[in-house]
């Protein structure tokens, strides 16, 4: 099998390369992104393509190989893409929709996993789930919208089989990351392991969905092996801060939720700490599934940052 | 008042062009198509630019002028979209998107009327509305979709005023229509009218939404006037031919009725005659409305195309 991964080296990109490197059935992975060849990509079954997707010559470098399966993660991030709403154009919509017509001209009909985002739902209430109607309140969920549009469209003509899997916040993100509203949630869980204090931004009732790394990639190769089209939303577990930082006092010692200073902004609460529930039904009986548990989650979450 | 239209030499963009050469707000129209500058549009009001939105330059001799309003009706019919789905890509969602864009970066927050399509819907039972999720089943619709939804997000970031009025089939059309699925609803008319014989390819049950030209630039002339943003569905009668049929013989002489001979195409009967009820209470609210009866129907379809 011949798979394309893009944004290979990214948070998300990198935990599923490595993992479809592991995978005898995979025979050869074209990895692209704007970073260099990072040292876990040295094995001859991993070609590397440093660059853009946006950039033509990139795109043809890439299709000089006829893939089976595409997981096409590459983006800039959601605060990025606001605050410079062209380059969120050209990299989150044009790239995607000429790296999508491009492999539509190809023989082999890809199965195309297409990383959109529950950035598309914009404010809502209620059970959210992939039958909500979308209101994308930042630029870059109005992209991952209209792509998913275009993904569809492309199944729909017979050029390849397409699924959009909506992921939420993904944990723990390494470091600081930046242009991620939900950094938090993985700062969180990267100070109470470390013993370090943390001023967290939203209050211990906060709500948020949580998926670990690990459950977020098992959920991709899942989708690129099943033939379901459309679009899936992720499941993951609705949390409070309160039952994330007592599973992390269970698994670290008690006396780390004495690390915790809540300090709720209002911004960040109104934004990120106030998930509704999810409805995933449809998405469970296709085989997809969360962390199982905080524990599981948290664990899940740190193993793969390490 | 100063106006930009797209296609403005089209069907409906002509109509609506010399309804705003009579309204005395218009103080100048910037008029846009493909074709040559027509003989009604020798005004000095109107500045007539022949070229398509997809070239840069043509945009840029645009956006000379800074716009109160624009009416962007330009778009590759639906069929020939469907075959040609990268023009289809380049004129109805890239050429579109760049409109928008361009649009966004002047001063003056224009109010931007978007012609979109009943296409964004595809198959669907039960009443439609704007609040039904769209499944388009047609490039063409895809790409309106993609607009709406980029329209929304140029008004959230506010950039401009917009609303996407979703269109029906509009009656009538000149001549024998191409690239047009639904022609035969205006053919229908233009025949009975004329006292030809007409071989019809629904059934005389077969039932459409029927929006006349005058009722329908009317109803773009309202959105550009009220403040409203946002998606529209506008309202249509939901006629059968047969009711059709009847009201061309009560205008025209009863045995025009026998000029109909029905020969149903199941193809063109699955996909034009089996629309299912409207839901327009909502556009209805904001001062939307269609033609009224079967009979104005046929008075305003036809004076518009004499």
């Amino acid at each position: 099998m011949r798979v394309l991964v893009t944004g290979a080296a990214g948070f998300i990109g990198s935990a599923l390369s490595r993992s479809l490197i592991r995978d005898a059935a995979v025979r050869d992975i074209v990895a692209v992104d704007l970073a260099e060849r990072p040292a876990w990509a040295a094995t001859g079954r991993v070609r590397w393509i440093c660059g853009g997707i946006d950039d033509r010559s990139v795109r043809d470098k890439i299709l000089r190989t006829e893939f089976d399966r595409v997981f096409h993660l590459s983006s800039v991030p959601g605060a990025l893409a606001e605050s410079a709403p062209q380059l969120g154009r050209r990299v989150n919509l044009d790239a995607s929709l000429d790296l999508l017509e491009q492999l539509a001209g190809t023989s082999r009909c890809p199965r195309v996993v297409y990383a959109s985002s529950i950035a598309v739902y914009g404010p809502c209430s209620g059970p959210v789930g992939s039958r909500t109607p979308p209101r994308p309140a930042i630029t870059y969920g109005a992209h991952k919208h209209m792509v998913e549009i275009a993904l569809a469209d492309h199944v729909r003509r017979g050029e390849m089989s397409g699924i959009s899997v909506r992921l939420p916040g993904i944990v723990a993100r390494p470091g600081r990351a930046t242009g991620f509203g939900s950094a938090f949630m993985s700062e969180l869980l990267h100070a109470l392991a470390a013993g370090e204090p943390y001023c967290c931004p939203v209050s211990p009732a906060a709500t948020m969905w949580w998926l670990s790394v690990v459950q977020a990639v098992n959920s991709l190769i899942h989708a690129g092996a099943i033939a379901h089209c459309g679009v899936v939303q992720l499941p993951a577990l609705r949390l409070t801060t309160a039952e994330v930082v007592e599973a992390l006092a269970e698994a670290f010692g008690t006396e780390r939720a004495l690390l915790v200073e809540y300090r709720p902004d209002d911004r960040i609460e109104a934004t990120f700490g106030r998930f509704p529930e999810l409805d995933v039904a449809d998405e469970r009986a296709l085989g997809f599934a969360d962390d199982g548990s905080a524990a599981m989650l948290i664990r899940n979450a740190l193993a793969q940052a390490n």
